[in-house]
């Protein structure tokens, strides 16, 4: 790789996952970032200074740039389709955050305008690229556990994300359980039918939004496999993010990560762990630099991105589908929408 | 209690089950087991001979034995409520298997009958017992992880019983799931909602009886709790019977059991344990002898009994709301069925 | 078995010890506890009260018992001796408590006395029958972790026993070391040199006594295995009784105990479980009902004792070694003592 | 930080451990690697090329280089102390790499040489820095066991190292034990006494080498503190490096590392672990980078390097007096030796 020339990328946002991907990009041997664009320039500003790249304001001055390869979106939501559309027209490769949009009309505008370009685009279902649940994945698809059966899916956040944030999320299906259900169809691409309970348990402020604080969903797939997903919006111990994968020979599983290996034994108990890494940043520091391996490689080589926008159009097809099962009770089919 | 005279059993039922009960009860040092009643008079007769009781064929006979305090049913599930309105009309506590009865109606018949009567009706839902889940249990009850908000269930039985059992049991729901669903109410007793999913993924057996070899059950408590079942007719390694109970302040969570703590470490792979303990048999050993020792502290005491005859009301309707969900792919609910 | 007659047995002592074997024995189909006999006859009626027994004041007594197969001496280590050789001369099979007597030169007389006698004569190593450490001795027995080349015994009583009892146990060595001696030749009988350090790290009474709080024992084997034990009078965290056996392929370990498989995460830390079981009654409560097992077998089908009487004598040997070395600084040799 | 200007460093020797330190050191945003030294040019040129540095073939060389801070030492031993004497001198910071020299007179000689000179000079005893056993030692410093008591330390390498490098390697004390020593050091600096055993059970070509494959050591401490490692130079399942810190009130462990959290269960056995990280580079992976940041933070701030030359120098006294003690059977002593 050394005697290739590196990857010239832009990264549109500086904000939390834009200094990710930044700090990310500066120290990748095999990428420069060259450009960082932010509409607030102070922030693009700082980010671009600690990482050796060029702060821009509008988004034209990245498309204007020559020689760049690709870009990672991490603005807003609201940007993500036309920055996509607008950098797949320019031959840029894409890895855009999640979701592509909340409205599934505007993403499947965005899917019918991209038809034909053939740049990678990948979504940054970041979750995808944690080694441990890449392997329990790997070992899977190697048939260590015989045919799938089931997946337990257990994913809770340290602490309910602020007011305006959830205000503005698309609800607890579309904001937080769309990892989880993205993380359901890599080990079942097909996802046939859905099933939610949602509940306020624990935040008047979650609950004065017309939102959940809590939820669980089924998922079965074409073959019969039931995926369940629980989510909350707290957890006392950490970012507890958990999944087991259970065959007709076995089962593996992947479990909390804790920053060293001490254990303590003292009169009140034994063996006690120290908490979990707190939240994704930590949890998913190696996830999100696998992440960037995998979209260099999918732009050098032409290979196909995973997870894919059509990806990011499945989860939010679950997403929906949780969303309405939740408020009717009802399991919704969602055959031949994805996979 | 060395110097109050034993309390005097029946039992009802020679096989697998009767038989751990029996040998309990001639261990136990308050309690004296008097007959044994089979049609099979055989297995009655053997099982006597091990443990120092006497075998009768007739369940008249141990309705017309004088000074005894009670019974326990371990013959076939329609017998049931016979035995069990018959044993309370003559003053003999009951200590009966699960189910009540496949068949609500009866069930509720069953109910009017032995209203007024005094004697304790305890009913067999041995996973109150043990050790590992009475813990969590108590320790949630004492407020060690705040309000409780989630319960996740995990029960996977080694391997399907055979066809004919199958197709007399009323289905998964009310012959496996049943436990998982009193499981759930020993921590949250009043369920508003049931949601469930069936499916078939490895029996073809199972299938052509119309039942599902795997299921997923969600419950929603009057609190808001939500609680998760994840069932299998099989499991490669071993008995599968977890459980985690979340709440604001923390999880309390209990593991399978293995025989010893032996791990092993080698060039394949490290800290490897012996496959758990494999069936209800030895698992539940301990939880056998606690649900023992809880009857005869009722008969003594008069205290209440848990889980009580209305505990094997509600788990029976739980049981055939999520049949009916499975059905209808709609959330059934069951709010005033039970707690 | 049923069909045999249960084995008639003795029991010397009603201590602490003894009421373990007295209940045990009271609980074991095959076994009859005849007799207690204490000097402290209000001690010996308790107990024989509580298991059916007969109590008695002198030995005598249980000599002239008839039909009696065997004894069991938990009475004070100055009685051991001599109820050993009279038991033995009666033809009475003797299952006798460590150690045999504090002083080598009493032991090897009476070693001499009952040389000749062929009843089975076993010694009270107790912890050879814990399923933990039998399972990763029968184990590495069976060359699942090759060549035997390291094992780490790590033994730590709760707290240190009262004054009286620490001024007369023949120091640590012989009292408490003892045990882990038995340990190491359970998985290498042939053990050539001892190389022993002492510390008083916490307690100023035992080292008023000129005994040691803190110890650790080297011992090689004839094939150059190497054991380590590590052994302390306290531990905050309950009994701490662990092994690790290190082979040429592998390692198998066995740890220590909890009660139930509870653990719990919180805001301070993860999946703690509950302090170890506190003590060895409950720690070995399985145990020693598989030495009373083993004990019955040998009476029944004269089937070699083990731990024999050869055993109790090599594990003072080694004891006395480690107090030799601790207290001149050198390695002792004891090729040709043991095995 | 970003505002000071980078560390110019140099580095002795492109071997292995000199590509971990080129690397890191490329990686680090404080630091400039500006030369790198070998005689075997072609290594220096390769390791250069790909981390931005210019290779030199002889070490005058660097010290005619103006505007360096340091040196790192990872050149053959018996190069160590004629650098880290003309590096002093010359006013550069050294971080060599253990042991200073296999010969305590030559080591002693050059304690001499560098007197009066005041540039940090600190040992590569890496496992200082492995985030693990850094956060046991913190917690017991800052008393959350009590007094420590005892420390249980296991270091067995992967497979032995070839013939040539055993045979040159100054003993299995002098080149492997003394990780160990010196951690044990870490706990507790103030040894005054050393017992030894070493012993042969796998690798005739070790034997023929009259060097041992497999050793422990009993260290004690000024206040009495018990000590034992266990080494062996060889292990089937990875590198095995563990530890256990035992006080008063409680015990800090530190386990095994493996690449992920993914554990198996199965028809053989349950919750297996994939083996451990295989070898140093990967375990200390993290444990190099943060003692390169220690080195850094000493020249920056002139705060004293921990391990310091004197930490080597100690560690050397304590393999020689384990040498000796294997050798003759006798504890030696080492009060005022170190500290």
């Amino acid at each position: 790789m050394s005697t290739e020339r590196p990857l010239r990328l832009a990264l549109f946002g500086s904000g939390r996952i834009g200094q990710v991907h930044a700090r990310n990009m500066a120290a990748h041997p095999g990428i420069e970032l060259a450009l960082i664009a932010d509409p607030f320039i102070d922030g693009a500003r700082r980010l671009a200074e600690a990482t050796g790249a060029r702060a821009v304001q509008d988004p034209e001055e990245v498309f204007a740039e020559p020689g760049l390869d690709g870009v990672i979106i991490g603005s807003p939501t609201p940007t993500h389709v036309d920055l996509i559309s607008r950098s797949a027209a320019r031959g840029l490769a894409v890895l855009c955050e999640k979701p592509i949009d909340l409205d599934i009309n505007t993403v499947l505008a965005c899917r019918e305008q991209i038809r034909g370009y053939t740049v990678p685009i990948m979504l940054g279902f970041n979750r995808r690229f944690d080694p441990s649940f890449a392997e329990v994945r790997s070992r899977v698809e190697a048939g260590e556990i015989g045919r799938l059966e089931q997946v337990t899916i257990i994913s809770r956040d340290p602490a309910p994300a602020p007011r305006d944030y959830i205000a503005s999320s698309g609800g607890i299906f579309r904001d937080m359980t769309i990892h989880d259900l993205d993380m359901a169809r890599f080990f079942v691409p097909d996802i046939v039918e859905v099933s939610a309970v949602g509940s306020n348990v624990f935040s008047d402020e979650i609950k004065e939004l017309d939102d959940f604080d809590s939820v669980t969903v089924t998922l079965r797939g074409s073959g019969g496999e039931l995926i369940t997903i629980t989510n909350s919006r707290h957890c006392a111990f950490g970012y507890d993010q958990r999944l087991e994968a259970f065959g007709a020979t076995g089962m593996l599983s992947a479990g909390n990560v804790t920053p060293t290996t001490v254990r303590k034994s003292g009169a009140e108990g034994t063996e006690e762990s120290a908490p979990y890494l707190p939240f994704f940043l930590e949890r998913y520091a190696q996830a999100y630099m696998a992440e960037l391996d995998a979209f260099a490689h999918s732009i050098r080589t032409g290979a196909p991105c995973s997870p894919s926008f059509e990806d990011g159009v499945a989860a939010l097809v679950l997403a929906n589908a949780a969303a309405e099962s939740a408020l009717t009770g009802k399991t919704v089919s969602v055959a031949g929408a994805n996979a």
